[in-house]
């Protein structure tokens, strides 16, 4: 493990002062890597999907671990595209002149080494990779036990694409134990790894929190809200709530908690319910929406601090905006939360106040992704306010430096 | 200890939505009340100053604990002067639409509570209060246990111009005891603290570092170079050269090693080195320094990674750029390194490969500085590329959130 960070280290170095050109090569070069693969990432992906099945991996971890051609489509159209973002490295910003005479400014850099941890999902390689090399960083990737042969196959095209464009292979290596102590390794390798991203389930993550001696860019949990103003439009109303709860379950940007001002919970809620019930979800009601929304089971507290990622909706009414508020602040993971008002001033405090990482008026949760936010691609949702917040993209996995340019310029 | 992260995280929330003018008139009534309070806070300075000399104290220390008139004014000097910056919470950038029709751009936001560990100097105590308040967190201050009485002085004037504004007098609160084990404490505080800031020497800042459960913003050493080019200007050479090393000795953005190319090391070395040895600083130069100027110290390996924060200087002759990038990569502390050149290529290549949080041309590496880089002030320099890089102002005690504006948009 030692030298895996060495490695990371010396190839962090050539990364940083990568050109463009290349950089877009090696992307280039690992999605024709992955076609002329193909056959060869079925057939590591099968031993995979075989010994999980013998393990007696439930149906949900062997689909999310499968290579299907579409997969490896989606991997390779993902590359291509992260080739046709503007490269952030380099990128000056702000140059102004000081009283001094200094013209000072900033330059976007690489993070250095970003160590990623996550679970079954092959695909994850590639993605992740090609943001770290896009963005000029060496990668260290570690992923679940279970996708080992599906991972080396990948990574071995990985490490073609670099040659190919003659960057340093070690630009991105893949640990090749599935021995866990690994995991607690590089969390200690704090001098040669920068910043550590978790992805996976909430077991992983807190591991990962507690253990790591670096930088950690993660979200636990997505307990997302939608708040029904007074002033909200009926039919946007329906058509976010509905939307932010049903367009997906298990995403961390689905709603879980509905709130809706007590003055328009008689007018929407029952039609709302209606097509929830339609859909299958199950709903949870504080006791006011019990007497509204008869036949409903009835929430308990910890439903207000529960990620169901099912068909299952937890909905309180509340007296105003600042109920509203309060209860999102206090039981938010904040991640996304969203109001639906004609309000002029709800929806300015809203956007203040809610402490979240992502704040929305009169748009669906489900929107909270760094595809849908412009980023071209994202390697995980921070939650957290140090560096990154929100859809973490390629600026995410940058830092800026200040530089100065005199012309002898000293101080007095 | 709890209860005093609890009222930090109490009076963060009231601040974060604080309005513009309350803040700066919180600043105001601070700067009022330090006048008022002025001969109180000498008095509270002169026992802390009666017991540093019984227990001993050398004269660098108490001269640092002194509070005289002069510090006074520059304290009143550093309020007024935070209140006219422009507030940066609730700033909007980068608002466009996307595709799908959504409006989408980012909000900055405070961090929440800020811890701050400091050394002797009392002034700090107002200085980093001010600016968390202008940038809407909450602040828990613990400032070296010999000037505890000049800092409650002064806490005391911070709690009357936030009452006087109207803000929550908890939105800075100074840790009373002077027990060590109350440090320790908080930096176990992760789940109420949300960044900690160490200003002082390199012991204060590696416990911080290591024992610190939250992210901390630190730079531990101010290893700084200047690289003397090939294609310098003599003269540039010679003012800049002199003043990096000259015009303080004990600031962390002090050159302590002088690189040369030795294509003008000849002509350069021996009257820049009058100049320092006028000035009586001592020279320590490498083997190539030493058959230039006679009679100079031999430079150990160990030179080359010191802060001498004194009139020492370390001299090397490099071959060519890349060895002086390479030695500025492989020492530096990643502060501030300059290089003197007139040449385009090589002023691109420095600025891009010497991975410092200040990189510089023909200038001094003593403006690295929150005043001279116009930032307004500066809580602390960050060696760290995670977050904040650099001088850290107003701007590395944000954030930014997502906001989304929609119109009843749902995802397909």
């Amino acid at each position: 493990m030692t030298a895996l960070g060495e490695n990371a280290q010396r190839a962090a170095k050539l990364m940083a002062k990568a050109e463009t050109a290349q950089k877009n090569a090696a992307l280039v070069a690992i999605a024709d890597a992955l076609e002329q693969s193909r056959d060869q990432l079925k057939q590591k992906n099968a031993v995979d999907l075989k010994a999980g099945e013998e393990k007696g991996l439930d149906a949900a971890l062997l689909d999310r671990l499968a290579l299907t051609d579409a997969r490896i489509d989606t991997m390779i159209e993902g590359l291509k595209q992260i080739a046709t973002l503007s490269d952030p490295i380099g990128e000056i910003s702000d140059m102004s002149y000081r009283p001094s005479g200094i013209q000072i400014g900033r330059m976007r850099v690489p993070l250095g080494v970003v160590g990623i941890i996550y679970e079954s999902r092959p695909n994850v390689t590639a993605d992740a990779a090609a943001l770290c090399l896009k963005s000029g960083n060496a990668t260290i990737l570690r992923g679940g036990s279970e996708a080992i042969h599906s991972n080396q196959a990948i990574a071995a095209c990985i490490r073609q694409g670099l040659e190919n464009a003659s960057l340093p292979a070690d630009a991105v290596q893949v640990i090749e134990t599935t021995d866990r102590a690994a995991v607690g390794a590089l969390l200690q390798m704090k001098d040669s790894v920068d910043v550590i991203i978790p992805r996976g389930g909430k077991g992983l993550i807190e591991r990962v929190s507690n253990e790591a001696k670096m930088p950690v860019i993660k979200h636990l949990d997505g307990i997302c809200h939608v708040y029904i103003d007074e002033f909200a439009d009926k039919q946007k109303a329906l058509d976010v709530a509905f939307n932010s709860k049903t367009q997906r379950y298990g995403t961390c940007n689905t709603m879980e908690t509905l709130l809706v001002s007590d003055k328009v919970a008689a007018d929407i809620l029952p039609d709302l319910a209606k097509m929830y019930v339609d859909e299958g979800v199950e709903l949870r009601g504080c006791e006011k929406t019990g007497e509204l929304l008869k036949n409903i089971k009835q929430a308990e507290a910890a439903d207000w601090d529960t990620e169901y990622l099912a068909p299952i909706l937890s909905i309180k009414i509340v007296d105003d905006l600042d109920q509203a508020i309060e209860h999102i602040n206090q039981h938010s993971s904040q991640h996304t939360d969203s109001i639906i008002t004609e309000n002029y001033t709800h929806s300015r405090r809203f956007l203040r106040e809610v402490d979240s990482s992502s704040v929305m008026v009169n748009a669906s949760t489900r929107f909270a992704d760094g595809f849908e936010y412009g980023l071209g691609a994202e390697i995980g949702i921070s939650t957290d306010k140090f560096h990154a917040r929100g859809p973490v993209g390629l600026e995410g996995l940058t830092s800026l430096k200040y530089i100065v340019l005199g012309d002898g310029h000293t101080r007095a």
